[in-house]
């Protein structure tokens, strides 16, 4: 138990990334049942789906679990209806200012955790009131900070300037990355691309396949100008470093990007033409595994990796000061 | 003990990095002498300086200290037989072909340690018997690897891929971080930024406040084109910025870069006009410290970093599987 499990009233402080076109109620429920907190990625649905969605995964899981919303998006007010309505009352709110939302979300009594990328912004969550942070690193998939903190450096700043529940993300797939944040200060972890390579996740099977392939160097940061994501390198990658390459303007890359690249790549499975958001991680990750045993690996190398640390290292250097 | 404090014969697993300007005998003795591992960093050295810079850090240290020797520059075999000649026997090879020296190295008794920034070259390492690598991620200071993997996800991927001794280094400055790397498979840490913010280091006064006013997002990785650099952002920083942002050449990269940017800006303290090498973590360095007490402070908090991790989650997750 700590301050993350208790909020959720969950049993393990592992969180599974709300995505696009990936997280949809069946990846969700599975990682609640699992002991986790599973969430519905809203940011590729509308209102009518996502309330489907939440109705599936209610009747999949008597758990608690949450839905993500990036406030980029339109009609959050619908959809936050919506969620009042179906006695949902876990939210990740994303990609925007968390005081827009949080003290409406507040009112309906919802528990509201917000992601963030730097320290300014993580300030701004404490202000606003939100209940939990998540600290998402440069190494992370998808749409990522421009200051390019990574999680080794953003987690102690984070924990330094705020008191909030802290939950790292980015690069985190395993239980020894899951210890390695909570030495760093985090009391949850956010994992979204180990999840997407699960036969619960709704990404295409060709893009899952394309996980289990990618090795060191096969994601990069890209679209900088018009807000960056971290993309699989694939042929749309490469027209993206072209343009940028010489020069391009960020009309010329919101051209080049057009509507329904996410979709087209994730869940349609063109994995020349589309858009595949993904973290660093995927070099780590080499199987596809039902999202459960994911959760209850995590959660024993985590144990594991501990009683090592402490067998090989507990009182060995007694420092002189 | 493990083995990296073995294979070097020192107290603690942690080492410093042979940084150019920055880190001549004063610190390297400095650190060493504190149980740590100095290292002179000889890039930016003539053979006869270094030659000079390794006895002054013999009479200042009786413990074993390292040099740095990045393979891209000229005169290697001069350096390396001086080093015979006064009885270094712990070189770290950088940016180069670990194929290259190391065999020879061996030979006239050398331990040899290899930096790498990717799973490719770790396995060359492996392959030509180095006796340890330095894994450095994207969040590190000065010249890194083109694939931008971070700690985070670097270090349990060359773990995976190697059976060498492995040092974690980029994004590292505190005992938590140090416990981090451990937990994700590293058995040292090799610290930057933190030793160039010390009395010792022979970096300008100008460029180490820059570092302590530094903070999130106030470094980033720049010159791609011609090989990828950690910056503080500054004037110089701005210039490049501009010519890479309408898609200039290498050629205009080299051009504006010119002869000695990073000595004006790191040991002559023109912090404009200069080339300032710097990690991420220098958002989390606040203060001038003695080298030495870096150190202590180091495993001190890796010490009780790990005993509150104990105390808090020993045991507290039973996994059901």
């Amino acid at each position: 138990m700590n301050q993350i499990t208790r909020l959720f009233g969950i049993r393990y402080p592992v969180i599974q990334a709300g995505m696009i076109w990936c997280s949809g109620w069946r990846l969700a429920a599975a990682v609640s049942n699992a002991g986790g907190l599973g969430l519905i990625g809203s940011g590729s649905m509308s209102p009518d789906l996502l309330q489907e969605q939440v109705r599936k995964c209610k009747m999949a899981t008597d758990k608690p679990f949450g839905v993500n919303v990036p406030l980029m998006y339109e009609r959050n007010d619908e959809k936050f209806r919506i969620l009042e309505e179906e006695g949902v009352r876990i939210v990740f709110t994303s990609a925007g200012n968390p005081a827009t939302w949080t003290k409406y979300l507040h009112e309906i009594g919802f528990t509201v955790v917000h992601v963030v990328a730097n320290t300014k912004f993580a300030i701004k969550c404490q202000d606003a009131g939100v209940d939990a942070i998540v600290a998402e690193g440069f190494e992370a998939g998808g749409h990522n900070g421009k200051e390019e903190t990574t999680t080794m450096v953003l987690i102690p700043q984070i924990r330094e300037a705020v008191n909030l529940p802290l939950i790292a993300a980015g690069g985190i797939s395993s239980g020894k990355a899951m210890l390695a944040a909570f030495a760093l200060g985090a009391e949850g972890v956010q994992v979204g691309s180990r999840f997407v390579a699960t036969p619960e996740s709704s990404a295409h099977p060709a893009f899952k396949q394309m996980i289990l392939e990618a090795s060191d160097g096969d994601t990069m940061l890209a679209l900088k100008q018009i807000g960056s994501v971290r993309l699989l390198k694939n042929k749309f990658y490469r027209e993206v470093l072209d343009v940028e390459g010489r020069g391009g303007s960020a009309e010329e890359l919101v051209e080049l990007l057009g509507k329904g690249r996410a979709k087209k790549g994730m869940l349609d499975g063109d994995t020349e033409e589309g858009e595949l958001e993904i973290g660093q991680v995927s070099g780590l990750i080499r199987e596809l595994k039902p999202a459960g045993e994911i959760v209850e690996e995590i959660m024993k190398e985590f144990m594991d990796t501990q009683k090592e640390l402490t067998k090989n290292y507990f009182n060995t250097w007694k420092p002189q000061c």
